[in-house]
């Protein structure tokens, strides 16, 4: 089924304990679509870039089956840019630098073709151009999947607010979960968010894995262990691709099948981190995301009598 | 099998953001004996108190099957003491006193009945005490566990390190597993600790769960997502006491036996919480542990192709 991917295409500069890296392409959209793109090749993309975009990134995308009538070249102006460095646990970062550049005044514009989409994926953006997109579908897609941060909750709470009531799944880290709901437990946080409009809210831990709250029910996906994290940037993203990615492939959006998602968004993040930048989303095969969804298997699998003694 | 516990019994007085107590029992040994009681009651308990511990807490333990044989009563002495407060977020404590008193000088005397232990768990204590424990048994166990803290890494490294390297399981926390390895990563720090000796390492993570780390093998258990977390007071013994309690019942410490082992430990854990000290912990069925068991189980399961497409 069709899945609609709006949010950054970027340039980062990245620092982690392991080395730093020039400008490379970034962005929520980027790692969201190449992470889908392994579900499905009916992906449409609406993003903004300046001139300074390379043409051979956006062929990259048309590769794999991302359609990119959707993706504004504005003239004369310079993409998104975002610069970090990573401390040395990789759980914290500073910024180092943010350009809005386009994303200053992005007006998400919707081609006609992409109408009738299945599936919405809103990437990290301005609640009120998140909530634009939704506004200019002509037909409430199948699922609509949000993702935002802190940022939002503290300049734009409001917008923000409205936006989540209009969208069916919510995924955020814990810390904003907590931040958003006033509520230190993550059940009681999860009950709140989903009042606020969510049907289904994704807690996203990090190296803790990750928790699915839908209606009565919970299921939670661990992070695999691994001998290094080389790069964080982009591991949410993708994650939330290859949740979406999935869903769009099979067409069923029943609890049961949003934990497979999840599943396939953790065999896919786990992947991200393995090298700087998309570098390691570009070179992987069915083969390989196959064999990591085993290693998670294994990690959690265990035999216990399902009857009382 | 017969299961031999040592480890602190003492007083805990506990403040958190529900409430407060009065000097109530506690200490390692108290939760890991209680924990493993609902799987064996073959336990044998070293430990010391003063004159100030109640009776009544002694034939408590005596009624679930836990040998006191082994108790010093020290006259005219007081019991340890600890009180603390929990934070607002439950996983940081402040520790407002502790009062050493009868555990000062505490010289684990084994009585000649408990020769023979199968199990071993050392609850933490000063790891002189916890490796004289191991030199005064005739006969080697069949598994030793061992729990410490970071304290002794702080200021008995070397004794610390001897002690580990004559046991076969290691329990401690993610930030000392940090702490004990210089390594960031878990399973870096995993492989560094089992080379320092335990064939096996088990890594809490509070409420993001445990790992345990066999011979080229790692499981992972989650916690459970609770709405309340009254009091954690105990929760980390009281998990290695379902973990030891459910070896010593099935006298196997296979691998695949101590995954289900921790399941078992996160069950019990997962109740300690719920009130303040043991009193959950002393109120618990066979049919309550089976219950969360099935919980636990919900909470990870999923169902994806084991063949690829």
């Amino acid at each position: 089924m069709s899945l609609l991917v709006v949010g950054s295409v970027a340039f980062d500069a990245i620092e982690t304990p392991f080395g730093k890296t020039d400008k490379i392409v970034g962005g929520a959209a980027t790692y969201i679509s190449l992470s889908a793109s392994y579900f499905t090749n009916d992906i449409n993309l609406v993003a903004v870039v300046g001139d300074d975009f390379p043409q051979e990134d956006i062929q990259e995308f048309k590769k794999r089956g991302v359609n990119t009538d959707g993706l504004q070249i504005k003239a004369g102006q310079k993409s998104f840019f975002w610069s970090g460095k990573y401390h040395n646990d990789m759980n914290s970062r500073d910024t180092l630098v943010t350009e809005l550049n386009v994303l200053g005044d992005f007006d998400p514009v919707i081609p006609g073709t992409y109408q009738g989409a299945d599936f919405l994926m809103l990437g990290n953006l301005s609640p009120k151009v998140q909530q634009t997109v939704i506004e200019r579908l002509h037909r409430k897609p199948k699922l609509i999947v949000m993702d935002t941060m802190n940022f939002w909750m503290e300049i734009a709470m409001a917008d923000l607010c409205k936006t989540i009531s209009m969208v069916d799944v919510l995924t955020i880290n814990d810390e904003e979960a907590r931040q958003l709901s006033g509520e230190y437990s993550l059940v009681k946080a999860a009950a709140k968010i989903r009042s606020m409009g969510p049907h289904t809210l994704i807690i996203k831990k990090g190296e803790h894995g990750a928790l699915l709250f839908g209606d009565k029910e919970i299921f939670f996906a661990p992070a695999l262990p691994l001998e290094d994290v080389f790069d964080p940037t982009g591991a949410g993203d993708t994650f939330a691709g290859g949740f979406i990615g999935y869903l769009a492939k099979t067409g069923d959006i029943s609890f049961e099948n949003m934990k497979r998602a999840i599943m396939y968004g953790s065999a896919m993040a786990s992947y991200c981190v393995e090298k700087f930048g998309t570098q390691r989303l570009k070179e992987l095969s069915q083969s390989a995301i196959f064999d990591r969804l085993q290693q998670f298997r294994t990690l959690t699998t265990y035999d216990i009598e399902s009857k009382q003694d």
